[in-house]
């Protein structure tokens, strides 16, 4: 390869030679990087279909094993779930053209609007950039929700992909998928682990207990064994967090000079968009109702 | 939809029925979730072609901003490049399959050997995984790198590709065309932030300067102007960061009990496989002769 | 290559040795297949996005030239549109799931349904199954439209693509975008042949002349020097065919055996869905309200 | 739709008004079409990689009832089979950068070289037209091989995929694969026919004998109770049929004008590039060394 050996050439040159002359060597780097830049047109385009939902979800990677060595709380860990909110609001501020993002366990899916240009919907750049500030969020603000105590004892990981919904419908179904999956799954670890923590069966014992039952079953072992109503247990549990975008007045006192170079303090009110958490029902019509603007018409 | 209607009556029926009976309600979950999982459908396959090298390459998103922000010292903060190759190691280490890295400046790439089986070759999880850690690596180890004085200030972005390579020529010449890229950009910046630090140019000035200059004349302005000899500043600025496994020797002291119940120290020596760090010319043939098993035959 | 050697060897063995016995070579084709069969794994998935629409569009390809050796008729062969819609026909008939067709000078596009699950929809299925049967059509049927005198001279090529359109407006604006094309070089090219073929220009004057020429002007040209009303040209050539299933009641006489074994003839009527052609607007609404089953709902 | 409507409003207008002004509605068709037009990036891209072997590869569909209908000669027709390579000859010569072609039975796969940048590697437009030009060349020439006795019934249709090879070795196996896949068919085929066509079996009780049997337990069968030594058959039904371009020396008579203005005879050679059958083994090497044109290699 000529590039190579130009510059060995070159760095042995200068010992002997004093001052050396514009040599051939240096005029060749460029050459040498031209030679090579072929090796772009291997790339491939991966443009997400116009007039689609462009959909990235995040799922925890070795979560499993991840939870037991920092000592989450079962089955739900207040802090990790408040964590992996506030890493997804850092996405949705950092990252254009999100509209709702859904998240339960160690899971999130993010929504980008249908008419989105962002990245010229290239499917790498989105999903790439989801789970990269994902990521590093999570490790940045761990600490505010775990505090000195509990240290992260290694860096974790997210693997993402990217799913198309083209009509409303298929997309609130997607938003469904996920709530009803959050609260399935949420269902059966409180009963199992209630079994285990104030039951006082081994895990293969909860597991054995559970085989076969419905949800009925499972709210009937909460209420009569523990006295525990699944129904008001918190939301953030049952229904997972969406986070939107929502306008909210904001007034602050600005400093204002006057014609007569005096100063006066008024009173300012902007409206501002702030990312909104809320724990409710995705799957009925009435979320969508009240929130009119995050869809697109689907006629467009 | 049933489903969250249910889970609303459901809650309301609790308080007036002392125990509830298995009410329709609770069996409707599982079905309400198998209603919504055809959008699972919608996922499409991106499996890499088999037979190729499928190269990661991560970009830092906003770094300029990043670098000003955080007072990165110029042209070149080592630092920041020692973090880039810890956080390029830690993807190694946690990713199966990777056999070569490089990196220069705010990018790295990784290649996946051609016979990679990893997560199916699903190009969306191979790149967003090697995204995520790599962005929490990056903040894991700041501290490492910059010490308690120099704060992260908010968690950075990676942006991602994957390109697939046939050969090994072709993927040869795609670490040359980055090597290659690195070597330009030092020179230009290394000649550019001399002028401006040593020369008292103001960058609109250094920029005009170098305008239409060839790599000859840069390397002439280093040499005649500041003495500067560019072939002898540090490799790792010159050619990057190359990232291998290689296989060392370990000798451990191990205690071992004797049949006679009598304990005795005795030396292990283990090959281990780790990932080590060069700084070498990769455009030649030398490298790779020097390690042959980083590449597979092509006729296979 | 142990498959070939053995053939040969088998090959070779008959002719010394009277009975063969089970020898080796012929036990190891299927495991010579099987060893080969690696290769299937290199097939990519191409499967449409469910619920959109699948366009896919034919063009002739160097019909030119084509035109040119057939002696067309110029600027329209009714001969040569009629054989183009016989064969969108055929392509309609044989495949299942396309619900509209539309066509024009040597283009035609057909259009499966959103929910269509044909051929798994594989887009390279589709569009190849499109392409063949329509062009071994337009071959079989050449003669029922140019007769014995005009034979056709080699065998014509289409090319085809697959675009994919998420919402009932989408698709209705690619329709329309290709009846606008339609109209535009309609319009063109008779305004054109028509002052080369009655106004005796050369067509370089005639090009000349329309250079700059708005619908109007060209409406001008034919009206003023010509006494030519564009508006009562045949509606196939302004607005192209449009083929779409029509249910039609269709009465025969069947032979029927009554119980006492004597036969009677019956007059049976049954609905049979047919291709019908329509050379009427698209872009407006109401060929839409016309036909309200040809298109699915959005919120599917 | 202001297209649409426009163009009613020009109709009528044009019956009151003897001769129109430039009215709004002509200048708007071009305008209209523009407003379209956005449907066109719905178009995605699918270039194939670079450096890859694409194979094209056709199957007939329905050829089961194909042959059936067309009477075709069990279990091999020889006119069936000269159609299929005329057509696939048609293919290499109306398409560029093809090197080699197989077939056998109602399949044929056409291979593009690995560099090749026709139609600029769009899958799409590469495996649409081999499917075209193919399918109307097997009715264009069918009178060629089956008279006109054997009318065609009604056109046939082939279906398509594309897949990429990345190495030589890919590549060979590729096609090793299906010439395994036609001994292995061919084996059964002519077994199963003669035991039915001169051992009077039924089809059911020849699958029945056939169930379980080993190449070697075919080849006894065909030798031992119908003395038919396999191995002599026509080497066009065990190998299939390979296409490939090979240089010949063309002797043609010109006729030249001399200085003097006479005319003379005079015998010019050239060198031509005509499409070679061959039905010989390509699963061994020996093909592969005697003609090493075909084939690029893999270090490029």
């Amino acid at each position: 390869m000529l590039f190579g050996k130009a510059c060995i050439f070159g760095g042995r040159a200068r010992y002997c030679v004093v001052k050396p002359s514009a040599c051939l060597f240096t005029t060749s780097s460029n050459m040498a990087k031209s030679k090579f830049e072929y090796v772009r047109n291997f790339e491939t385009d991966d443009t997400c279909l116009r007039n689609c939902y462009i959909v990235v979800r995040l799922d925890g990677r070795n979560f499993h094993k991840f939870t037991e060595q920092h000592k989450f709380a079962k089955p739900n860990d207040n802090r990790a779930l408040g964590l992996m909110s506030r890493s997804a609001r850092s996405v949705m501020e950092e990252l254009e053209d999100i509209v709702i993002a859904y998240g339960q366990s160690d899971e999130f899916s993010f929504v980008f609007k249908r008419t989105s240009t962002w990245f010229k919907r290239r499917a790498s750049k989105l999903m790439t950039h989801v789970a990269s500030q994902f990521s590093s969020s999570y490790v940045f603000y761990w600490k505010e929700f775990f505090g000195e105590d509990l240290p992260l004892l290694y860096p974790p990981s997210f693997d993402g992909r990217v799913v198309l919904y083209p009509s409303n419908r298929n997309l609130k179904d997607y938003l469904s998928w996920r709530q009803a999956d959050c609260h399935v799954n949420n269902l059966y670890n409180t009963v199992f682990w209630t079994l285990v923590q104030k039951g006082g069966l081994t895990t293969a014992q909860a597991e054995e207990r559970l085989k076969g039952t419905l949800a009925a079953d499972k709210n009937e072992i909460l209420f009569s064994e523990f006295n525990i109503n699944y129904n008001t247990e918190p939301a953030v549990l049952k229904k997972g967090t969406t986070l939107i975008w929502e306008k909210r007045d904001e007034t602050v006192t600005k400093c204002m000079k006057l014609p007569n170079a005096e100063e006066k303090e008024v009173a300012v009110t902007r409206s501002r968009r702030r990312v909104q958490a809320h724990h409710c029902d995705v799957i009925g019509e009435q979320f969508w109702e009240e929130h009119p603007d995050i869809l697109e018409d689907d006629n467009c």
